[in-house]
């Protein structure tokens, strides 16, 4: 497989962090992740922002090679598991969605978008690539983990591998260029009452 | 006010957009967002991961000085009211959170505080300071939004300006310290059951 040209195709200049962000299933089998690495990634997300402050978030980390790594990969989607093996860590990102005094955090979930994203982005400083993944057996995953957090996406975490060998349809996702709605597509008009 | 001192202490080095963004609430009511830098910033959101690539964020931009801009504040909570009016942009975010058909998109709101997040990180490259806050009435706001968005946060964008005045307590929260829960309290543990 040739290297994907993925770079976002902008009206005006990203920065190449995000930019250059993709989501490749393709990753490096023998890449180990550093403790610097998870940490630098664990610290991205720890200092996002939150609703009040609250830090709902929660991360599982299973390395490649451990009994976690095996049981996270296990409770995926085949989809996923053809390709999720290769991850030098595979994290559960989680949300407390309620205070242990059981009142809801509306934003639980929102924030903890905001986190894995900001985790995203360290990836990149990182030299690692980052696929998010929501295809698994919700259950399965939440009986892994402590009572009272809700597992909200897998995250594949690795070096990008363009080598690697998967199979269809994935392949050709891989080489496929990245595609969004367009700018105009994402913006809504307000409209205000005559009375304001 | 002396200039905050806010980067994040981290057990390893975070990348500067991430380790020095924060959310002021003071900021230069003189200043101006120029259509490039909104056009960045929406950019950045478009460019988000999302579950299946169904980009379910929506965005409402109301520039300071327009009848939008005073509406958006009208609905904030007054203590958002106190300091808000004088962002340059008041941006709803806002997440489909089902398909035209009916369907629930399940992880719209998580992956719209994804795009906020890349939104956010753009705004440092900008040099621009975004304030999320969930204090308005939810109500209100989607009255001035097209039917079937669920508004999720109001973002502040603006310059931030360390000379700006504002109230207590929001004056002592503006110099006081960032601060978070330790890197241990966000991780779980996987408890593998002993048949796998």
């Amino acid at each position: 497989m040739s290297t994907p040209h993925k770079t976002a195709a902008t009206a005006v200049p990203l920065h190449p962090l995000l930019a250059g962000r993709w989501s490749p299933r393709g990753l490096d089998p023998q890449h180990e992740l550093t403790q610097h690495q998870l940490t630098a990634l664990l610290e991205a997300a720890r200092w996002a922002p939150s609703a009040s402050n609250t830090q709902p978030w929660r991360f599982a980390v299973a390395l490649r090679g451990t009994e976690e790594h095996a049981a996270v990969l296990d409770a995926l989607v085949g989809f996923n598991r053809a390709w999720a093996h290769a991850a030098s860590a595979l994290v559960v990102a989680a949300a407390e969605t309620h205070t242990p005094e059981g009142a809801e955090r509306r934003w639980a979930v929102y924030d903890t978008g905001q986190a894995v994203a900001h985790l995203s982005v360290q990836a990149e400083v990182e030299g690692l690539a980052v696929h998010q993944m929501g295809g698994f057996d919700s259950e399965r995953i939440a009986a892994l983990l402590p009572e009272g957090v809700t597992p909200l996406v897998v995250l594949a975490i690795g070096r990008r591998d363009d080598t690697a060998e998967l199979p269809e349809p994935l392949a050709g996702r891989e080489a496929a260029a990245r595609d969004r709605l367009p700018l105009e597509a994402l913006q809504l008009p307000l409209g205000v009452p005559a009375s304001v």
